[in-house]
């Protein structure tokens, strides 16, 4: 058969990423099967960060330490934000592919905020690591790619990194 | 960024088909997003046939009747085996692209065929639709895509028909 070329459209895809290696894996794999040449290509970095814990006002530790533990941790959350961003930014940069890159971040449940995000975005495909955690908590959790899998109404490509099998 | 051309390399999908439309509707998307001009393109269609049924030898009918309903049934499976494959073919000679297409046809229970066929091949991806049964199946049974996402070693992409969602 004949290569033929498909008409040039615009593609939206949401990558999840998160500090592990697998979710940057995840993208490498995306950066490197779905990106075409003949499309208008734009990938959304979404990063969820996990809701704040919650303490209860008897407890007397949190009331001392309250304020500032909840700074720490903010400051933590930016941080690792800032970090997982840049990676994946990185990673992006050195496929040297024709790619519109845009940075969003959540709060909360990761299963639910990637669900409402990918129910608002619309993307052609959302790309994610399987986040594996092995039988006992699958099995009393649930895992976060399981339920996107279900719920999202796009494609959904989850990727396990090789050296994790 | 410029456009870059990537290194030509050897890719294999294995695309999991049936009578359904979503698993049509997943060949489709298969071949609009995961198949590169800079690639050889290698695409498995692997259909799997259920298991026979499996009668008691005191069951009165099915002792008379065994014969023919095997035979039956047997002849019915072969059709829908041509069927489906006439149909996932023509949906890639639709496409036009560069692409090696091989049959692969399976016996049993499809999720535990799959698996087996995927960790055989070891392609590079594994495509199908998402088998949603509904709440009360998907909670009692699970379904395929679940099973197949969970086990296999390779990343999985999981396609719902639009229509269906």
């Amino acid at each position: 058969m004949e290569a033929v070329k498909v008409e040039k459209k615009d593609c939206k895809i949401v990558v999840a990423v998160d500090e592990s290696e697998e979710s940057m894996y995840a993208l490498s794999w995306c950066l490197s099967n779905l990106i075409s040449q003949t499309t208008i290509n734009n990938i959304v970095l979404l990063y969820v960060k996990p809701p704040p814990p919650v303490y209860s006002s008897l407890d007397v530790a949190g009331y001392i330490f309250w304020g500032d533990v909840v700074r720490a941790l903010e400051a933590y959350g930016n941080d690792l934000v800032k970090s997982v961003m840049g990676r994946a930014e990185d990673i992006c940069g050195k496929f040297r592919i024709d790619v519109n890159v845009e940075r969003m971040v959540g709060s909360g449940d990761a299963k639910d905020v990637i669900c409402n995000i990918v129910d608002r975005l619309k993307p052609d495909t959302l790309v994610m690591g399987s986040h594996g955690y092995g039988f006992f908590k699958r099995a009393l959790l649930g895992s976060v790619s399981d339920h996107c899998a279900k719920h999202v109404k796009c494609p959904v490509v989850i990727v396990k990194h090789p050296e994790k099998i």
